[in-house]
């Protein structure tokens, strides 16, 4: 008895392996998991640098705790332009805003922006917009701001495509984000944008949970409402400007090791990517270049297009991506289609 | 032939699904998952809590990626007592310091611990001892603060035990860590120590990889060394001081959502485990409480015991566990054994 179930467990075990082997193979061989990209340089780098990474018998082999991979959000995941989700939101939120302190009214910039004169909003200046962003995105306790973000993310759109901001990510990243995964990769999502605002919608669009979230962030505070019930309040006390330097800061911070993985299209990204590569090892480095007018947006100076103030991306970034072996993406000639809801390939 | 291979991945995803569910029970029932806890309120208490948490016809099933636990560290998972290991680690490091900038010899507080002499150590001030940290644990790269780190943790040894710090570690939380974790709990260290410290041993030491350790953590700076590659370096700036209410605070900005398990020791831990309990639906709260002089130590005022600056239990903070329905775990009462080179149950 006690052999024939001993037996009997060595079987199924067997069995399971077999199966999940073979599970493993039929996914991986089913179809092109990166069937929105063009056949080229840039889908064939992803592909080689997964197969030698996660190959055991490679010298780049990587073990899976190691497989970190990071992407900026705004212009590499999603729609940037011609101003950053966020920026709109906390501009949506002034009125509400204003009824709560109705002595803001005739305030600026809240003035500006109630006017609904959108040629004076597009003018407001980096302090101005400071200033409608620390009011909007603090004060309230995390749950109120979770729940009114959730809100307007279900509901808002954009005004070129008339959808929801949320179906404005990049189908061919959102295959790199489910590649990587498959193949044992932790995907994080390392963004200029608020960590709380992101957190609040990475599950549901692009499968990453909060906690792979890095953002900028500002702190909070922990207190007690009249009942007595523990909150935390949104304050406004930058804690991580996560662009730039910050990002390579941010990523030391919240997930403590140094991706092997990295993708941006801007400046803010150029010291993840350069810190990215400077570990020992294969690494992969990756730019977006937003050079397709007609199906999305072209800018930066590189190559002639013009410059921009929304996801800049210089001369000397292109330079430094040259020189250091990094990939520049082409939205045009790499992506086959830019949205999940173009017509598939 | 279509028809057949629809059939045959259609039968063999049966066979995975039952072959899992059999595997899954099997791992469950094999063994008691708490050996080491005596039998009595503490232990069916979070036998019961993930029992009803993972029971998807539960009321109180909470989803997979929901379910997040928090440990408290010192006092909590391993020994605290008569002081941090790592604040030895730090007294350790100042004759390494002291050589690289000989002015700090006839500086207090540095001359005192360079003389060796215990009782003196033992009566720096709160004030000294910040110097000591701040400069043993920053002003260097974040990739020479770990190779340092991990040095240390693999050769110093506890004074009472003769062994090193990370055997110290309490067998029945290791259980508890575990069993979550076998049941789809993610566990995150939450700890007053610092973040760069417990990181660079908490995936050997407790299965928890770097990236779900919060702690009390500096920021870093991000520049280039004299061969142009980028290097962070660990700057006395502090981001986060993880005690008290920067628990909370710390575990929504890193890790973005309310654990619905807690476990702690002190009254760091107090405002964690109130956050913890003030979510919706069912929560485990738990303090650890050190009343075992024999095999490990007794201290807190609570029950009589005496008072420590070292893991404070206040009588406070027992009403409010008591009133609240935490569990107070007795190490005495609910331990069969306190480490793993104790005798096997």
């Amino acid at each position: 008895m006690l052999y024939s179930s001993t037996r009997r467990a060595f079987v199924i075990a067997l069995l399971i392996a077999a199966l999940g082997a073979g599970a493993e193979r039929a996914v991986a061989e089913a179809s092109d998991p990166l069937s929105s990209w063009n056949d080229g340089a840039a889908k064939q780098a992803i592909l080689d640098f997964v197969k030698t990474t996660t190959d055991s018998s490679s010298p780049n082999f990587v073990a899976p705790e190691a497989r970190i991979a990071t992407f900026d959000q705004d212009g590499t995941l999603w729609v940037e332009h011609p101003i950053y989700s966020q920026v709109v939101y906390c501009l949506d939120r002034v009125p509400a805003l204003v009824k709560a302190k109705p002595e803001l009214a005739n305030v600026e910039p809240f003035k500006t922006v109630l006017s609904g004169d959108r040629e004076a909003i597009a003018k407001l200046s980096t302090h101005d917009l400071e200033k409608i962003l620390a009011a909007t995105l603090t004060g309230m306790t995390v749950d109120t701001f979770n729940a009114e973000a959730e809100k307007w993310i279900a509901t808002a759109k954009d005004g070129r495509w008339k959808r929801p901001y949320t179906e404005l990510t990049y189908q061919p990243m959102q295959e790199v984000l489910s590649y990587l995964r498959a193949n044992g990769f932790k995907t994080y999502i390392v963004t200029g944008g608020g960590q709380d605002f992101v957190r609040v919608y990475s599950r549901r669009v692009y499968g990453i949970p909060p906690e792979q979230v890095v953002g900028t962030a500002g702190g909070t505070k922990y207190s007690y409402d009249q009942d007595g019930k523990p909150i935390l309040t949104k304050e406004p006390k930058l804690l991580l400007n996560d662009n730039d330097a910050g990002k390579p800061e941010g990523i030391h911070f919240m997930i403590g090791r140094r991706p092997i993985a990295a993708f941006g299209n801007s400046t803010g990204d150029q010291q993840m990517l350069e810190y990215t590569g400077a570990g020992e090892g294969l690494r992969l480095k990756m730019l977006v270049l937003h050079d397709d007018a007609e199906r999305e947006y072209a800018y930066g100076p590189a190559e002639g297009l013009p410059d921009t103030k929304v996801g800049t991306f210089t001369q000397d970034l292109y330079d430094e991506a040259k020189r250091d072996g990094w990939i520049v993406s082409s939205m045009k000639n790499d992506w086959k289609r830019i949205f999940e809801f173009d017509s598939a390939p």
